[in-house]
């Protein structure tokens, strides 16, 4: 803190400029990466640690390979084409020769990234602006300017591995033919994206900051910084301020922040490199680290990213923005064992000084711990007072139960309307899931590689989601910009381990005069086969309205109290706008009891116990209605449907049993579970209870008024009084008295 | 042979019940699967081998819960439910610890099976026959007959194995109250299935017989041998001249075979340790060899068993049966090296010398070989002469590639109509898939776990498989009788290796006047990514017929050249028979030109690209129509339907490409293969040609006449000839200079 505020002295004394240039006389290179020491130093180990070896092996096979064909420079083509590939494989292929150059002494890799640059630079300066950018801002090469920029990021640290051995004239060929008018290009024709407050913004000001370190030009550097007019209203502090929560929660969720930690990184490592004195590393409290374990900690035991917002459903904490971001904040903070533990499941470090600190430690620990998160609770919004996510979990390294709960901002263009949306992961395997994005990513004949119609019109709507809709519509009717004006609002968080531990968040308004609280907990009790999720989702509501309650699973269905039947002859969609036209109805049957559906999915079962109300109606439904072009999975839902204006949905998802069907073994295909009840709601608290086979019973009691964990609370349903203290209580589970985990 | 034939001559002359009598007076216990030295063998390499320190840590770690805690002995329940799988998995725990008490001399295993026996001693003479047998033959614990054998079989061993340790006052009890009344019962009440000539019955004369060895009843072991009537047209000799062809193929195929080696193995050691002049495992020409052979040779490259018939799609060579087989047929035979390598993927070994034998010799292999069969062509019915199974195979281990037809026998009540049917293994995965039967196996809740309704509407059916469907009706109209009359017939298999292999044969008569030839060739050009599949399917017939040809494929669908377009907004069934009511028309599209469609299954592409015939239909279809329990898959599927009289379908199956989601990776998304033309197609041979990328050509030239290696032809097509010798021939292959694999 004492050293940003003696800078920002400096700054407004209009001494920053000075000693920023007295840095850039320095002649030394490489620098904005990697370091002569630390290429020497990885040299020397280069066979020593497990990681290390691991990962020059792999490079160097790929690089042997690479070597081994002619350099190919094709015109610019259209996206996820042939031509757009070969130009990322080139910026790939020319940042691994680079450190390799410098790691190895090797001239072939030097000459490697000399002549494809010589190539580039004989092209680049008679193209235009990508014909075929639609609706985006174009590169030249690329028909975004994004993989320009992602572009530039790479090549500049490959540049700069071989400054020295380039002649001179080849430098200023190769500077004034491709660095200059690309950078020129970001910043003037580009300054919408290299001003604007997003992941493309920050690829922007980290491409052309890099490469005004490197090629000496500080004015670009200002302008990354602090934006084309140096305000400081953009620019890379002002996205560290604003695109991250005070906790480190990138606003676009999980998915695109392994992608924003990326430019994050590398440009903060070239500040760092260059100018120590600014402390970009404690910068807003060390926003950098808190974004690489806010990024870390929402995965999944497998490492998988959850699919929040526009996502895949398989991008996981082995991408290479997040495997250098778990380096360099090993190496530039406490050196915190448990990354070593995702370093594990990377399997891979960078190859510059903070890779090869993973790699010492990794192999000098007596013993790597698994990777295992605890409970933990991100707040969302620049100011982190606009609502978060959750995550509920319990188990050790891979078998890990996790449960998570949407309830921060809408997160930009690729934000979903998915407010108080949950997950599941059980068993290895995402068992209440999300869809993800509908994007065949970078496969060209599905509609180029980029999203999907169906993306809008299907996967971003809430029927899409593990949340409520109201009347067939989406939050905020899909309108975007209404979304991006609320936020859910977080109710209260226990997530310190034990039976039970318990989330609670609200969404209101996103429907008109509609207001909603979802609560979640994650209990163990030894009579239980795993550790199941009880869910107390709250609507209230000025006016009847229709609710849909709907889950996504994978797999069979097995059973089910109700004798459901699915059509035999004709299919029909479920409805007719806001994602439901996707929906083939299979099956409908009506209810005024308890609803169980049991399903198998992996060697699991699953019963979802839904306690009773009046004309209950129960959906089993199948996207992929109104897709023409077979652009979605055929994945299945049920959803339970009711009419009412204040109603609590509760219910129970049990894992049981397991079923082996090549071993031919199932048991417990049947759940404990067998009813719950709706003791009463209001405003002031709900009371559930859960009763398994035998009559065993919880009790769960969950405060709806202001959160307080040292309130006494007194509710009277019927002629039943309840009483507990804080934010909600559990009767009637019983430990194990040797933990089973 | 000469053994056989002297050990029959003993038996016509009398000899053969008084030298029977000598042996079984040896009062030697335990004897009919372990011997004492065996055993004392077993103690001393315990931590020894890795496969069987690798067994006998787990069966002692599962045993260890066991005698944690009750032994619980439940009346009999239903097929699936609690009570029933309880007695199975008592029988499994019985056999374990008969055979850890012989191996450590631990007395707490031998007082588990005594104390668990004597609690059947006091049941069983209670029981009547199982109430809930329907049509199937009751056992008295079990519904089925043929539980209450597998129970016996694994008994017996367990028995013998702590024979010695009993009181003579136990044994004689616990003779009188169970094995005397249950081997007494499947002798007599469960005749019918004693002496029939099908797993069952084999079963059913290996617990007899077995039980025969150990408590010294000749008489059982002589009526096991020869059956009932001791005429031999029954009995195990019968069932292993039978059931298998001379190849050793099992002719219900391979799902059910790794359930029949298991009796079959269990009774051959039984007669090989008391009657080793009987030299079962010579008998047939070492048929029980062969039979284990033609078990491991099917499997697919993971171990998984092709689910040809009624079969799961996970069964593999784990199973206890085949690792049974396994280690005896490496004992009892030559000890082939090749064994190993499938002990490897099984990772176990049996508790006897000869699971031993294996252990030894893996850890004194200087390699274990990975699994990788040859191509290899299996005959099929007892006489060898009723058609076969082939399968062509490339690639090492787990990369192979393998392509299989059916062209054999019906195989019982678990066959299918699906001769000329194919599947494709590729990358680690079926690609052309079976559906495998429709069944929850042991799954309680889902009929019982017993084949669902579904197996005989859907998964018998010809549409269920990969191969024409004539008329939308199935082979022989789904009439088994008739089915079993009639089988497929061999044209010629060329699995050599090399770029190109091929087999063909044909199913003739299966619908009046229909007759067919499939010829399937795996293809290797440098040119393409990895081998395909060519398919020439010619059916003629003596009048105008609609022909169906489908695929069965999983994943997304990414791109066709007909503009094909999904239904948006109602679904109807394809059909309303022969498995046609349970698949929904997804979308319809026609065109008179070549077919192109392409799919993405795990990270690769496929392509099928079939030959141009003027109004061809292309159909795309999802199971699940007519499926109210919701007891199907909902897998994707496509067809190519045609009217005509003779009629060549040509395609290609063109792996290609790679994707992975994760590292957001695509390459080559789009086919080599541009068209497939047929030349032309007569009685005397078919010509087809497969044009690639660029305009180069293969052409395929295939006999349809007598198969002949050495004959040579010329047909003239239209303006052009060809000519070449052999079965088949095909030009323009490029070779790769250096073998990919």
């Amino acid at each position: 803190m004492m050293r940003r505020t003696l800078l920002l002295l400096g700054l407004m004394l209009g001494l920053q400029g000075t000693a920023f240039l007295e840095v850039l006389a320095q002649p030394r290179h490489p620098r904005v990466f990697i370091s002569a020491e630390e290429a020497a130093a990885l040299r020397e180990n280069a066979e020593r640690y497990t990681l290390l070896r691991t990962t020059l092996a792999r490079v160097r096979a790929e690089m042997e390979e690479v070597l081994a064909k002619p350099i190919e420079i094709p015109p610019p083509g259209e996206a996820g084409g042939y031509e757009h590939e070969r130009h990322k494989q080139n910026y790939r292929e020319m940042f691994k020769a680079g450190l390799l150059y410098q790691i190895t002494g090797d001239e072939r890799y030097a000459r490697f990234v000399r002549d494809m640059l010589m190539g580039y630079a004989a092209m680049y300066p008679e193209l235009g602006p990508h014909p075929r950018s639609e609706r985006q801002i174009p590169g030249k090469l690329f028909h975004q300017l994004l993989n320009e920029c992602v572009w530039l990021v790479h090549t500049i640290v490959a540049y700069d591995a071989i400054y020295n051995w380039l002649s001179e004239a080849d430098r200023a060929h190769i500077e004034a033919s491709v660095f200059r008018p690309m950078a020129s290009w970001i910043m003037n024709e580009g300054a919408y994206e290299f001003n604007r407050i997003h992941n493309h913004g920050t690829w922007a000001v980290a491409a052309v900051g890099m490469t005004g370190y490197v090629i000496g030009e500080p004015d670009w550097v200002e302008k990354a910084l602090y934006g084309s007019n140096k305000e400081g209203k953009s620019g890379f502090y002002a996205q560290l301020d604003q695109l991250f929560s005070p906790d480190g929660y990138y606003m676009e969720g999980p998915y695109y922040a392994r992608y924003a930690l990326w430019p994050f990184f590398f440009f903060a490592e070239a500040i760092e490199r260059y100018e120590p004195e600014r402390g970009i590393y404690a910068y807003r409290d060390s926003i950098l680290k808190k974004a690489l374990y806010a990024t870390v900690q929402t995965a999944f035991p497998d490492g998988v990213l959850p699919p929040l917002n526009d996502a895949s459903l398989t991008m996981d904490i082995r991408a290479p923005g997040v495997v250098l971001a778990t380096d360099v904040v090993f190496a530039r903070y406490e050196g915190d064992p448990a990354l070593l533990g995702v370093a594990h499941e990377q399997g891979q470090v960078v190859l510059n000084g903070a890779g090869l600190a993973v790699a010492k430690a990794y192999d000098e620990a007596s013993e790597v711990p698994r990777m295992t998160w605890p409970s933990v609770e991100f707040t969302d919004g620049a100011d982190g007072r606009r609502g978060g996510i959750g995550f509920l979990r319990t188990g050790v390294g891979r078998d890990q139960t996790v449960v998570l709960m949407k309830y921060g901002v809408h997160g930009l263009g690729h934000g979903h309307f998915d407010k108080l949306h949950f997950m599941l992961y059980d068993n290895g395997r995402q068992v209440i899931r999300d869809y993800g994005f509908a994007r065949f990513i970078n496969v060209e004949p599905k509609y180029g590689g980029r999203y999907l119609p169906e993306n809008e019109s299907y996967a971003k709507q809430t029927i899409a989601h593990n949340t409520v809709v109201v009347d067939e519509t989406s939050q905020n009717r899909a309108d975007r910009d209404e979304a991006e004006a609320m936020s859910g609002q977080r109710h209260f968080f226990d997530g310190r381990g034990g039976p039970v531990q318990a989330m609670s968040a609200r969404a209101n308004g996103y429907w008109p005069g509609v207001n909603m609280q979802r609560t979640l907990l994650l209990v163990e009790d030894a009579r239980l086969d795993y550790p199941v999720v009880v869910d107390l989702f709250r609507v209230t509501a000025d006016t009847m309205h229709q609710y849909d309650y709907p889950l996504h699973f994978l797999g069979q269905p097995i059973w089910d109290n109700l004798g459901i039947r699915g059509y035999p002859d004709q299919l029909r969609p479920l409805g007719t706008d806001f994602g439901y036209q996707h929906i083939w109805e299979e099956a409908r049957a009506r209810t005024d009891s308890v609803v169980q559906f049991t399903w198998l999915d992996g060697s699991r079962y699953y019963t979802w116990t839904v306690a009773a109300a009046p004309a209950t109606e129960v959906i089993l439904g199948r996207i992929g209605a109104g897709d023409p072009r077979f652009n979605l999975r055929r994945e299945p839902m049920i959803l339970v449907r009711r009419r009412g204006r204040d109603h609590l949905f509760a219910s129970v998802i049990e894992p049981h049993g397991y079923f082996n069907e090549a071993r031919e073994i199932s048991l417990r295909a049947r759940p404990q579970v067998q009813a719950v009840r709706v003791i009463g709601h209001s405003e002031a608290a709900s009371v559930v209870e859960v009763v398994g086979k035998g009559g065993w019973t919880w009790t769960i009691m969950v405060t709806n008024g202001p959160a307080d964990p040292d309130a006494r609370h007194t509710v009277t349903f019927g002629n039943r009084t309840f009483s507990w203290t804080g934010n909600y209580a559990v009767e009637g589970v019983v430990v194990a008295s040797d933990s089973r985990r």
